[in-house]
């Protein structure tokens, strides 16, 4: 991963700005010869767009994704594949504050400080619309998955809004797309929507954990000890705007287990070793041992409140700050299919990597 | 970062296994023109070399470091350094059941599914030990730093072990290396220690937080969107052995914040904006803001504990596996200085990076 | 250089192919702060487009660069510049016998083998007409030398076409643009020009030797052993669409020198070395050294002839291929300004790799 | 390729400076359980030391490697493999001129500037002696891709020694390890002798061309556009020592040819596709086709010579050079086994790159 590529063999690098003429990304070292249209993309990229909810934006953008380049008669040939979206929202709108203050919790500041100069509209390069690049990428990435590992199967949803995290034992999968929040405990999601009522009334934003969990994972991908899988995981989560926190399997909680408790006993079954526990979510030594895959990361409040927060401007002069505008009040809600894309190009990335370097071998046990 | 080398301008390729002749690295990109002796280095390994307390291994490793290239007349040359360590402790010994049966929580099982056959002797590649040269190679980065940057100044320190957190209330730098645990808070300390003689006597392990801190670090470091500060980093400590989450700032903790509590408010100082808080840890948009940048981050219980634990053999039988041998109780403990290491290694790759790209510039305010 | 992407800090990934919707490419890493606009860029696309004499094809492409993101207000930002050209002469044809045959010279098969489906149309990715992003890329970089080291100039000519090279005696720089050849050789253009007048009515085509030449080039740029300057350039050039060779100062013809004549002896100049001679093209151990770098590469004839050759089908049949269009009689006319953009691209990368590593420091002589 | 490591999956990473204590480099990416010991290795090694006939320094340096890490039980086990080749010939000697002088031709002064300070013993990181890194790396890419690709075959040899070329006519592949010139003339071994014998006396060096063939390569290599495979092989053979010029096929003479004498014809053999000619030199837009791939680099003669040519100090004093010691009169003959070293490395990390991308499928024909 460097500047605005991340992979290692299938690699995407993205480009664009929130209020340039469009975005997009190539994706490049795609397998040739899978079957991926502007039609498999676009259901990926709606789950992410704005207005879906109350909850979301409510600023319209389309997100019609393009392939302008790398498929042929609706396959993939190996070449890169450029998907462009254009930005259709982009009215002509005052720009004064932001153009010369810092917004508090923003990347503004920091990007002045690097570039000495910046796009302010909308945040420019910092805007988590980037983020429909990601999923523009992850929908190829899980066309190519779909053909060569057919019983992999990714999920994300949100399990903790503010202080109120789900109650695993109400853990329903079916949930996950019923409510706004992609969470799969009903009462929680109730709970969230409430919860999101009042803090919007009150001016404000709250945070959000999201677990991304892949199932079908072949053991074997992941190389160490640069490239582990759960190193490229926690970057790739990391790299996507407002998180703050990455966990493998027990996370941070790791810390307050024993040794007794946290390795993951091994019996065999009738495919092969069986796990009696997954502390190690699926990954031993930065390689998938065939368990599920299960990572979660930390979004940080919405830093866009009508709250106003002290700042400075460019010429150095105290202000306050107050950020009118369409703004999730739960940034981490659309999160979520942001990090599944995540999770499709990494582990796509280690297929190829591994198929690469071993061809594809899997040690026998048994 | 691809397979054994991380980095982008300043790349540093390890080698080498637990029970080898030897292991080590190459550092390469270094600055030219830096003084750097084996004196200058050593002392960062004998922090992390087993036997400095009753709660570390005590396995005897001198973790001698010799530079075999890329200095001249003590000082580097712009051309790659080699820093070698010899196994010392050797000893020959029957390795049996390892060499045929996975030790639940440890790579074995992967390994052995990923490349079909592996070095079982004392974990082979994906022993800790490794993490010697990760030392070596930051003290290479510490003395370049220093150099360049001269009022940065990086510490790591235990956060928590087991269940148990340090009080902040009490935190006192001083504290942290006058105990066995690079703890700042000398009560907790204390707290530990019995917690450590009650789990060996228990045949048990636990997992720890470490927390690492850079102060003077200059604005501007960090390549965004795919080799963000925080991105790499996150990469960096989850790549050290038995890590499961990685923090920014708040970490997971920002999940449960609302915005107007997370906003770092900024008022200008004598030198400059200054921050009323520091929820971000030093990053915003994956950049620098010239606040301390704080990392932290999760280390599981060892795995090699004498409780047994079932498991199965290659030939999958069931069995179970007690690991006798010399093994730390609290790996975190050993880990404070490679994660401090880490962040040596990362910051000074961003600081080339930058100093690349935008010639070190300013952005300047006010 | 990995699949689609070039350049160590200064990276270029290119995408597109011949007839889809549009082809560009996507500049990371470039400098903040650079003024450039489309209207910076075009002149040098106008080079290389097609039609500008009878001696290139008269396919009609307008080549119009637009910038999509990566500056503001006519600034580069350092975020990814996206630069997109349309495909504007897609006009509807028959590609029956190119879909099922493989035309000899060019990389119809070789496609094939690789992805098992290929984009025909045109060559598709293989296509020279890919090098018009090189030439937009090639345009910014140009731009921040500009800026960065403004004595640096770049020239690009023709010095052999056919077995007919121009006479070094009456090398005149001037005379570059004034002919359809970028020949210095006022002599040898008319000469090329009768020539490729006959290949033409022939339904023949032939190869041609490219100079590139910069000067002012600080001395340092190259990051041996594996990015040296000269390793870097041969891989940029020789990537190029039907380059088969490359060369640094004298090239091949060094075989035939002794150790004595080759040597390029030093004097003291008033503003530090001089050398009196330029055999090794003003590259030692991978590193400029001051000199005028120089670089030729050798283009092979243009295989799409009207003269038949003997070839396959897909389906394993025999056949005879004749290539009909508007094809280029000698591309190597056209790959001059294409030259001139990698040079420029590979000069600049190690010009911010250099200041990254070193910070621009030169060690001083006398 | 970035400063000192080549390769994308199979990635070398080299160090080491003449008169250290050691030399070596890390092989990182290679394919699990592959047979190599040190006894594999040291035959390669020994085809490119010093002192093999009076036509080569008659410096004793032995050479020989060790492998530190990375193999187990003689099998490679997937983790990064160090060789280590120890200078035995360090005797203590007066530098006092080389440290203070620029030799002509040779990389000193360029250290110098770039880094501000060098390591002058014997040449330091600019010596060719690093070679002998590249030569064990690519004993360990044979044994890999004896195993991967039984039929694969790669030759070097010298096919042109200053301006005498060898006679394609007499080429008899049986000669090549007969004479101390890895010629494959028999009648031209015998005039280099005389040449080399004369040009010692003259107190002179020549120059060299060596071609290094590949036989029996798949299909499908090579990751256009900027990994194509004879990009790749021109920034790999234009990194080694002395190189300044790089050719596949045709090369440079590919200038002088028309399409239809150039255009390799194709017709249907027993086993697939079969070409009539190879003037492609074996890869076509950047991709192995299953023909010989035919790859020519010339190296400059060898810049350490009696005879004395002017210079300068550090001190910008004028100066005369005379290089004393034990050097090649031609130091093309021993770059013969490591272009072959060189071409063995790319094709491996290209069958390893292909092999992740496209899992080996191969597009029939017929």
């Amino acid at each position: 991963m460097s500047f605005n590529t991340f992979g290692h063999l299938f690699r995407v690098t993205t480009w664009g700005e929130s209020h340039g003429p469009a975005l997009g990304c190539t994706v490049d070292g795609c397998p040739p010869g899978i079957a991926v249209t502007e039609a498999d993309l676009q259901p990926w990229l709606d789950r992410r767009k704005p207005g879906q909810s109350r909850y979301t934006t409510q600023r319209r953008e389309d997100d019609l994704v393009r392939i302008l380049s790398g498929t042929f008669e609706g396959r993939t040939t190996g070449t890169p594949i450029q998907l462009m979206i254009e930005n259709t929202d982009q009215r002509s709108r005052d720009y004064g504050d932001i153009a010369r203050t810092f917004r508090p919790g923003h990347a503004d500041i920091a990007y002045h400080q690097k570039y000495g100069l910046r796009d302010h509209r909308g945040g420019g390069r910092s805007s988590a619309r980037e983020t429909a690049a990601r999923v523009a990428a992850g929908g190829v990435a899980r066309a190519v998955l779909a053909a060569l590992v057919p019983g992999l199967r990714i999920t994300g949803y949100m399990v903790q809004m503010g202080a109120h995290a789900i109650d695993r034992a109400r853990f329903d999968a079916a949930e996950i797309d019923r409510n706004p929040f992609w969470c799969p405990d009903a009462r929680a999601a109730a709970a969230w929507a409430e919860e999101l009522d009042r803090l919007r009334k009150a001016h404000d934003s709250v945070g959000a954990v999201i677990e991304v969990v892949a199932e079908g994972v072949p053991p074997g991908l992941g190389a160490p000890l640069y490239a582990k899988l759960d190193s490229d995981l926690a970057a790739a989560m990391m790299s996507i705007n407002a998180v703050k926190g990455v966990e493998i399997g027990e996370g941070m909680a790791a810390a307050a287990l024993t040794g007794s408790t946290n390795a993951d006993e091994i019996r065999m079954g009738p495919n092969g070793p069986e796990y009696l526990s997954n502390h190690a979510g699926g990954i031993l030594g930065g390689i998938s041992t065939g368990q599920p895959v299960v990572c979660r990361f930390a979004v940080k409040p919405t830093s866009s409140i009508l709250t106003p927060r002290r700042s400075v401007t460019v010429a150095g002069e105290e202000t306050e700050v107050v950020t009118r505008g369409r703004h999730d009040p739960c940034v981490g809600i659309r999160a979520v299919p942001v990090g599944e894309a995540m999770m499709a190009c990494v582990l796509l990335d280690h297929l190829l990597m591994d198929r690469g370097q071993t061809g594809g071998l899997r040690g026998r046990i048994g």
